[in-house]
This record gives structure tokens, C-alpha cells and sequence, in this order.
């Protein structure tokens, strides 16, 4: 137990720290840290399971800054418990470039981080998974070398965000006892009080999607302490809003948005000083505070020690298992199994939806790949997401490997964020490819972070047919591509699908998304090859190196393509087609492959039932391209595609046409 | 008051038209219409003021079927009611290319549906912005012409969504009183029944949210129209839980999802015609209950009447101001001050953030075109969308015309969609560039139907500086672009900031979205001109006609674009810098326009702080790129420009160096 007034000066160097640093960056969010420090004091000192100097030992307690933006509340716990990577010297670096102490935590960029936060609601959300990904794996291990808690400091702005509704109302189902939120109720928003928009009554709220939740004093040690232990003996998730000062400690600024997102000011910070009696000079710690920080830090080597006697103890196999799924390594099979898989296809050449396709695949791959946690946001039916041996995943049974996430995209997504992070998972789920907008924040988060989620999304054009433009993807595979570090496959065949799970699956340091056909499809690649030929991103699939035209196209239209090839040859020329399975892959190939596969074809098609944006790099911005240019309509896909153009034919009447008119 | 009995059969011919119809089409939703067929008949028998012969009357009620994908329910309504658009043809039609019927409900496509949904959600949240349109032109025209609700059914989908807590939240702090929700309270949804995925007390988080909530029974006519009844006489806004059947009257199917997506079947429609005592044809309505739905289209005459007359009876400006703002009129002296205020920037020439001179833009805007209606995610500061006259509005005040809508990018946009749909106002919202993600499914259906919404988008770039790569959009410039009828707007300077408002709030049957630096720009076109270039989409603005280098850029990166070519004139090269503040607009320019525009320049060069995707189409895919491949970084504007090499030595250095290489 730390002398109470000790335990002050502990929150109040957080506070100096958070002061200073934002001050000396000329940038950055005091007020959130500064109001927050005793309720992270009392968390830090006396719950959170973490040693800093194993960061990455799987049993720690993960703690989630959701409310991103207060990263000094975090840099200076880390720095006080005696992080070898955010030190001192980092926090005097705070918001500088390569710096350790960006403006937002990254997990991708500094030890220590769980995730990386500031997009306002995903660390709640993603803190589902990481909870999620606890309760799976305990399930699986058992609790002796499983059994953490996951902290969030979330903020008001966390729980506006929709996604927070998903969030909660997902874990509260699902009864993710061991999630404790901290809600940091300041009642203070960028624009000023929260009474300007919200009235909420957030504690009722979390009550009715079956949590916990009550108020406490976030100044009152005892009573947030108190409360946390409610929480952690509870079997529902926990809401604990502590109510703060913005700030707090600020003469004239605490309270007040003043305080949210810049600097204080020296006259304010020496105001401030003075308030919380804190003399030191900036950056600088008085041993006894240090000490006791340090203290903090050692207290759980004990518990981790404890901790590798037990896993020491277990059965090799499960220690081995355990190791290889927190690597992030594939089973010893895996490459074989992918390999029959894809001869057997070649051989009996199914003519199926790529979605089809796809759970054929997923049959495959879940009975050998265990670590692989499957969904849909309410469309399994549709996405064909759930392999043969997969069970539903229930509150009351975690062993199961299926998870109906409800009609939630983003908080899927986010949740998949968070058992990727977590560890141990390898997490996919699916929805129609036009609700990649109501994912996408979450896809980006993916990509930035490098989890490697997987994103199945079907119905991946106009060829849904009826739905309509509300249902048919138009622009997002465009929008998609556009993400740094997203692979986006759109297979063409059910060859093609099976390679893109294994590069998805192979890929741990990126997320990748499938896009797949609702509509029935020939096996193209009759001839079964051992190279992973998507794994180029873009490869001749059909016809002659060299040709008077180059057909490219991705996913269903490559079937177009190969049938607008042969009446360009009735016609008396020569053509080839090129697929298109990931735009990124192939512009990561050496230029001699870039070159030879786009040709020179004196006439480039691209045939792709989506916007053109992007397609210039193959095909030339005097190219011919064969798609959409407006969103789509309600009609049955033998209408669509005449309609709008989409045919064999349009492609080989334009290819032979430009040809003529060059000659 | 229509007979017990007849009343049931009113609802059975829409449940019989919802079964033929997806029926025939082979394709669609029957069981939603089917399971809420009674509350349906209620609301449209006894409270929907509608005059089905004058669907435009603007005093109406709005209905809103967020849960689109029962489009068959609202069809059968219409063509009911003696629709001259949704006729039984049309019914027979259901989901065919051009019917009145396509699969999901389309505002822009039939006449009489009030917004486009499906993308689950969404109705609810545009809900919310045709209540608020409603009160807001009742304060400012009064409530003897502006008195109308807004009835909305929703599904389970559209309550679990993240964006309905955006909405609940927002709907209740603004004490939208004239807002009915009707939950279709069915526990399925396609993958089962909601146990899989939800625990959520709908009726407490309602109410949590400072709403009405209550249960009725959905078969239960009389109960339901009591809760219709209180929720009328309320100060809050009102959920009724609606418990229902999904697919009632269907033998085998009803109470499962198996009646929830696609056609029943000839025997199980034959089991339900004689479950409902419909012994009817395929789309044949017996004369009593086809009288009592007529009878019913005929009730709201007089109401409508009795308007027109209260309207007639208003001072002449009132009425004219009233059909201006309907019609989508700008005011007259519009073009003349906008002329004058860019004369004036011309002439003082402010070197101010394009976020800063947005905001003088608005205090222009707002003091002139009152149908302005104004707001933020809670970025307000930031995104300095707040014009001088602007007052906010709040749950007493409905004539402010500033809107706190808190920390909710999609519910703020899908409000805005529904402020525009309604009619009598042209709302703008702003947040920042990055989290124009979270608000995308909305800025589509912007796009999709053609509503008028400004979207400000500040922090337009890596220039944002030290909030990092969270913060950073990279790929949303591209992103957007991709939307079909969306112009993207990335203005220069303070004119071109004031032309593109000038364009966006001219353009009345698109959306339009302004992407603004957060940094300080010179003003560029220091020459006034009248004609807004702008809406060429791409000009000339600096160098000669032809010249060895053309250097296109957007937004903050123009001014990098003249500094290189002051640098390539110094090497003894011509160079010439076309800017681009909306791709969509230049691409419809004729060709000879984009021809001279483009140039014939040996060397073109790109600049933009944003990925390359799109713009080939200028520079050809072996043109020279100036911009970002990779997400961004924390770091201060000076050290991030440099760092990613986006620099006017750069672009120079690039472009000579190419120059050299071809000669």
C-alpha cells in the first residue's frame, strides 16, 4: 500500500510530465492526462498486470488508451515504470519526427503500446477482441496461462462514436467479464460542454446492454480502486465513469476545452506548479517519486515468473502450440494442404461463386489451422464465412471458433483488430463488399497497424444483381486499393481464391481482403500449378506472351475477358489476358515482370465491373476500359452487365476497333 | 373508423403483394412486410398525413423505411393507395431494370418515397434530419405551415448498427418530439435469431437516451395506435417496440429467417393465402379492401387543402421565401456578393489556412443564404465551420442555425441528408479529411441520391503536422474521388476556397465536399476574375499556354507547384502549373478544353500529398508522381514535407532531370 500523499505526487508527475511535454512539443493534449492521472495511478499501481521489461509476455493485462489523443498519460506511466524505449529523452521528443512518442500511441512503431489509438471509439471497440481473443484462448490453454484483464481509459468522444454501441452491445452479449472501462467523464468535448450535444445517460446505457456500470470520484483513489475490484469479481463487463477535471490542476484552463488540445503556456503551467505543489523544474522527478514508480514496475516479476514456472510445467505440445500461434507461424502442414487443395480444384474444376469458393476453401484451411476465428456482421448465409468444423462461439462457450458478430461491420472489424493484436488468433470475417464503408476505419487501422486481419467481402459488384445501388460496389475496390498496406485480392476463379488465403494467411504483418462474386464461375487455371501465381499480383493467365491486345481484368470479369480473347482471335488478331488478383502484390514485383506482364501490346483493355480510377498504371490513361463510371441499378445480373456494357463483346468490338484505327 | 375486419384484410393484401411480388421477381424481402403489415396499416389508415396525389405537398409526413430491404411493404402501400407511379404493373416489375420497384427504396428514382435505404442504419439516422428540418423551418416560418412528423420503421439491423446510437443520442438531446420510430421487434435476422448476437434491453437504451420507449404488441391495431397516440402527445421523441412475426401467415417459414430474404414459394404462399384468408390471385386486391385503401389515400385532401389555404393566406415574402427555399433557389443577390467578396480577396489577398478562409467564405455565406444550416463533428475550432451570424441551435432554440453534432461524422452526415431531402435548407458539416471514413456510408448515399450536402473537411493532409498518421489522410482524397456524383473540391487559395462554395451550393443535385489545409496558403489567382475557374475543374493558373514541364497540383501543394517552376526557369526551362481543384468537373469539360488544358508538355509532373491513384489520367502513367506512397508520420508540417520529399526542389529536380533524359 503507497503512502496516500506519495501516491498523489505519483498522479501529479504524470501531470508535470504530460504539462511539459506538450509545452515543450508546442502540441499536443494535456487536459485529458492531467484530469485522468489519479484514476491511471490506481490502475497502474494496483491492477494492471505489466512488465515493462517484457512487454510482450503473453499473460500481461492489456491496457487500451482509447482516448488516444491523452498518448502522454501513457508515454509517462511507460517512462516512469522505466520503459527502455520511451524515456526521457523520447518524451522531450514528444511529436517529433521518428520520435518514440508520436502525437497518438502506434503500437507498430513503439514497444510497449497495445494498439495504436486516436481514430475516437476503435480502442473500445478493438478492446472487445482483445478480450474476446483472452476468453478464446483461455478456453483453449486454460487459465493458468491464460487469465489477463483488458483496460480502456476511454472519453466522451469514445462513447459518441457509433462504433461504441457495437462495442459494447457485443461484449455485453458475449459477457467479456474481464473488460473494464474507465470512461474519463469530464464533460468536456472540443466545442465545449457536453451538454451542447449529448444528454445521454451513459451509465443507464451500458446497463441496458447487460454491463456493469456506476460513478465514482475519479479524484478518490480508494473509490476507483474500490470500483475496480467490483468490476474485476463481476461476470458482466464494467463501465466505471470517473468523473474528472479536464486539466485538472490548471489555474485558469482546467474545466474548459482550453486545456484539451494545446499547450498550456508557461504562465498557466507555473499556475498549475503551484496548485498540485510540484516544484521540480520540467522533466524531472524527485527520487521518492521515482522510486515508488520503479517499485510499481517490479511488482509483477513475480507474477510473470510465477507465471513461466506454470507454462514451463505444461505439456510440450501445448507449449510448442502456444508459441507457434503467439509467433504468428503457420502449422507444418499448412503449405501441403494449400497445395492438394489447389490440384484437387484444377482437377475438378468447380464452377462456383468465388464466395463458394471461398467457404470451400475455409472448409479446408479451419480443419487444419486452428488459430483461425471466423464471422460475418450477420450475413454467413451469404458470405459463406463459416468452415465445416467450426462451431459458434457463445457467452457460454468460448471454445467455439465461429462468431456471430450481428449487423455490425465496424465493430467486427475492430473486434478482428483486437484478436489480431492480442495475439494468438488469426481472425477473418465477412460482409457485403459495398459495407466496406461502414468498415473501413477499422481497415485502416489494419493496414497502419499491420494486423493481419482478413476481410471477406462478397457480393463484389453489379453481378449481386436485384439489391440494387445500395448493395453493388462501385468505387470499392478503387477506395480499397488506395489504402497503404491493405492487399486487395479480387480472385478469379476458385484457384485464385485458395492462393489468395494462402498469401492472406501467409501475410502476418499486413491485413488483406478478399472480394468475392456472388455469380457462378469457371475454373480458369485447369492446369495445376505449384507456384502461387497470384502471389504476383498480376499474371498472363491465357493466350501469348506478345499480342495485338492485352486483356486485363480482375474476379468475375476475367471470364469476359478470356471469352472477348477468342472473338478478337475469330476476328483475325492476337490477344492475351492478363489477371488481376492484387494490384499491390504486382507493383511489388522487379520491373522486367511488371513489364513483360503488362506487354506492349499496341491495344490495352482492362475489363473490371468497377470504376476505372487505378487502372491507368496497366492499361494507359488512353487505354480502354470496359466497367462503370455510375452506380449501378435493381435488376437481375443477365440485364446488368448488357446494360451497362460489361460484355465480351463491348471489349472485343473496342479492342478491334482501336485496332483498325491504329493500323 | 374502418372495421375490424376490413382493417385486417388491408393488411393481408399488403403481406399478399409483398409474397407475389418478391414472388415473381424471384428475388426480395417478404417477410418484413409481411410480419408488420398491421402497424404498417395503422400508421398509414390513421396518422401518415400523405397525399399520395401530391407527394411532394411540403407538409406532409415524412415516413422513413429505415429498413429497406422490406421495400415490397412500402410498394404495396403506394400502389394501395392509387399511386400513378407505383402501379400494380410496376409491382409486377419488383426488382426489374428501370421499374418503379428495384430492389431497395430509391427517393431519386420513384416518386413519393421520401429517401433511398438498405445500407441498414441509415434511415434512422437521416430520420433525425427531416425531424430537425421540420422544427427548424417551424421556428422560422411557423408551425401553421410547418407541423408534420416523421414516422420511421426500423429493424433489428438498424438498432445494432453504430450509427444508431449516433442518431438515438443526438434525436434525444434535441428533443425531437415529432420523431416516431417503429421497431419491427421480430428477434431474427439472417443469420438467426438475434440470441446469436445481442442482449441489448432496446426499451431501456431508448430511453437511456432521453426517449419515449414502450412495447406493444404489432398485431395488436388498437394497442399499437395508442402508442402512436402517446408518442404524438410527448415532449421526447418516441421508440415503439413492435413485437411481431417475421413472415406472418407463412406455414413453415414465418418466425425464421427463412421468410426474411428470398421468395416462399408457391406452396408456402399457398399456406399463407389460406392462413390469412386471402383466397385472391396473384396481385388481386377484392374492391372493399382496394375502396378502404383509397378512402384512406383520400383522407389528408382536406388537410392538405386547409394548408394550402393557411399558405395562400401568408404575407406575399413568406410564401415566395417558403418556395424559394423549396424549389432550391439561391438567393438573388448570391452571384453579385460572391463576385464582390472575391474581388475583395483578389485585392487583399489574405494568406490564410483554406480552413480559414472557408470560414470567412461562411461569414459571407451565412449572412445571405439563410437556408444555410451549418455545423461539426465537434471540430468546430478546428474545422472553423461556424459563420459570424450563426447562433446554435439547442433543444429550446430550433432557429439557431448552427449545429453542435457532437462526435458523430456519419450521424452528422446522415442528418445532413435528411435536412436535405426534406427540403428548405442546404446543410454543410465539417470534420476532419481522415475521418471522412467513418462518415463514407453516408457520404455515398449523399452521392447515390443526389442530396445537396456540403461536407468541410479540414486537415487535408500530412500537413496537419504532429497528430500523426491517425490523423493523416493519405488515401481519402483518391477515396473520394472514386464516388460517383460527388465533386471534390481541393481549392488553393481563398479564391478558389469561395469559388468552390459558389459551385458547391449552386449544385443542387450533388453532394459536394471541400477538402481544406490546415496551414496558411498565399493567394494564388491575384488577378480578379469573374469567371469561376473553379468549375472547369482544372486551369491554367500560372506559365504560358506550352512549356517543357506542366506541373498539376491541388490544394496546399499549388503554391509548391509555382515555387518548381520558378526553379525549372532558373535551369533555363519553360514550365507551366495547371491547378485542379475538382478532377470530377474537369473530366467534364469538353475534350478540347482538357486537351489545351493538359498540355503537350514532354514532362508532366503531379503534386499532392496524397497517393497517385487517379492521376494518371493527367501525366500518363510514366509521369512524375510528387507525393505520398506510404501512411504519414508525427512530426511538425515543416519536418514532413521534406521527409516524404513533397517539395518544390523535388518536383524541379524530377522533372529537369527527366527533361535531360529525353533529350
Amino acid at each position: 500500500m503507497i503512502d496516500p500523499q506519495l501516491e498523489t505526487r505519483m498522479a501529479n508527475a504524470i501531470r508535470a510530465l504530460a504539462m511539459d511535454s506538450v509545452e515543450k512539443a508546442k502540441s499536443g493534449h494535456p487536459g485529458m492526462p492531467m484530469g485522468m492521472a489519479d484514476v491511471a495511478t490506481v490502475l497502474f499501481t494496483r491492477f494492471l498486470k505489466f512488465d515493462v521489461a517484457q512487454p510482450h509476455w503473453p499473460d500481461r493485462d492489456r491496457f487500451i488508451l482509447s482516448a488516444g489523443h491523452g498518448s502522454m498519460l501513457l508515454y509517462s506511466i511507460l517512462e516512469l515504470l522505466g520503459s527502455s524505449v520511451v524515456t526521457m529523452d523520447e518524451l522531450k521528443q514528444f511529436r517529433q519526427l521518428h520520435s518514440k512518442t508520436p502525437g497518438h500511441p502506434e503500437n507498430f512503431h513503439t514497444t510497449g503500446i497495445e494498439t495504436t489509438t486516436g481514430p475516437l471509439g476503435q480502442g473500445l471497440a478493438m478492446s472487445v477482441g482483445f478480450a474476446l481473443a483472452e476468453r478464446m484462448l483461455a478456453a483453449e490453454f486454460g487459465e493458468d496461462i491464460v487469465d489477463h484483464h483488458t483496460y480502456v481509459i476511454a472519453g466522451d468522444g469514445c462513447l459518441m462514436e457509433g462504433v461504441s454501441h457495437e462495442a459494447i452491445d457485443l461484449a455485453g452479449h458475449l459477457k467479456l467479464n474481464k473488460l473494464i472501462v474507465l470512461w474519463d467523464d469530464n464533460r468536456i468535448t472540443i466545442d465545449g460542454h457536453t451538454d451542447l450535444s449529448t444528454s445521454i445517460d451513459q451509465v443507464a446505457r451500458f446497463k441496458a446492454s447487460g454491463w456493469n456500470a456506476e460513478h465514482v470520484d475519479g479524484f478518490d483513489r480508494e473509490a476507483v480502486a474500490a470500483a475496480i475490484e467490483r468490476a474485476k469479481a463481476s461476470d458482466k463487463p464494467s463501465m466505471i465513469a470517473c468523473k474528472t477535471i479536464i486539466g485538472y490542476g490548471a489555474p485558469t484552463k482546467a474545466d474548459s476545452h482550453a486545456s484539451h488540445g494545446s499547450a498550456l503556456g508557461a504562465t498557466e503551467i507555473a499556475g498549475a506548479r503551484e496548485a498540485l505543489h510540484w516544484p521540480y523544474p520540467a522533466f524531472e522527478i524527485p527520487d521518492d517519486v521515482s522510486s515508488a514508480w520503479h517499485d510499481t514496475a517490479k511488482r509483477w516479476i513475480a507474477d510473470r515468473e510465477a507465471w513461466e514456472a506454470r507454462f514451463a510445467a505444461r505439456e510440450h505440445n501445448v507449449k510448442s502450440e502456444f508459441k507457434r500461434r503467439f509467433a504468428n507461424i503457420l502449422p507444418g502442414n499448412f503449405e501441403a494442404a494449400v497445395e492438394a487443395y489447389k490440384r484437387s480444384l484444377s482437377d475438378t474444376k468447380p464452377k462456383v461463386a468465388t464466395r463458394k469458393s471461398s467457404e470451400m476453401a475455409l472448409d479446408m484451411l479451419t480443419a487444419i489451422v486452428p488459430e483461425l476465428v471466423g464471422g460475418s456482421a450477420d450475413l454467413t448465409g451469404s458470405n459463406l464465412t463459416r468452415g465445416k468444423p467450426q462451431r459458434p462461439l457463445t457467452p457460454d462457450d468460448y471454445s467455439g471458433r465461429y462468431i456471430h458478430y450481428g449487423i455490425r461491420e465496424f465493430g467486427m472489424s475492430a473486434a478482428m483488430n483486437g484478436i489480431a493484436q492480442h495475439g494468438g488468433f488469426a481472425p477473418y470475417g465477412g460482409t457485403f463488399l459495398v459495407f466496406s464503408d461502414y468498415a473501413r476505419p477499422a481497415i485502416r487501422l489494419s493496414a497502419l497497424t499491420g494486423a493481419p486481419v482478413i476481410y471477406v467481402m462478397t457480393h463484389d459488384s453489379i453481378g449481386l444483381g436485384e439489391d440494387g445501388p445500395t448493395h453493388q460496389p462501385v468505387e470499392h475496390l478503387a477506395a480499397l486499393r488506395a489504402i497503404p498496406q491493405l492487399n486487395v485480392f479480387r480472385p478469379a476463379d476458385a484457384v485464385e481464391v485458395a492462393e489468395a488465403w494462402q498469401i492472406a494467411l501467409e501475410s502476418r504483418h499486413n491485413p488483406s481482403l478478399l472480394a468475392l462474386s456472388r455469380q457462378n464461375l469457371p475454373v480458369l487455371r485447369v492446369q495445376h500449378s505449384s507456384e502461387n501465381k497470384s502471389a504476383r499480383g498480376a499474371y498472363l493467365i491465357d493466350g501469348p506472351e506478345t499480342a495485338d491486345v492485352t486483356l486485363f481484368a480482375t474476379g468475375s470479369e476475367v471470364e469476359i475477358a478470356v471469352n472477348a480473347k477468342a472473338k478478337i482471335e475469330a476476328a483475325g488478331r492476337t490477344a492475351r489476358v492478363v489477371s488481376v488478383p492484387c494490384f499491390e502484390l504486382f507493383f511489388k514485383q522487379d520491373e522486367a515482370y511488371q513489364a513483360a506482364t503488362i506487354g506492349n501490346s499496341k491495344v490495352k483493355v482492362a475489363v473490371e465491373a468497377a470504376i476505372r480510377q487505378g487502372w491507368d498504371a496497366f492499361i494507359g490513361n488512353d487505354g480502354i476500359f470496359i466497367g462503370m463510371s455510375t452506380f449501378g441499378a435493381s435488376a437481375p445480373i443477365e440485364a446488368l452487365y448488357p446494360y451497362f456494357g460489361i460484355t465480351a463483346d463491348a471489349a472485343a468490338d473496342a479492342a478491334l476497333k482501336r485496332l483498325d484505327s491504329n493500323t
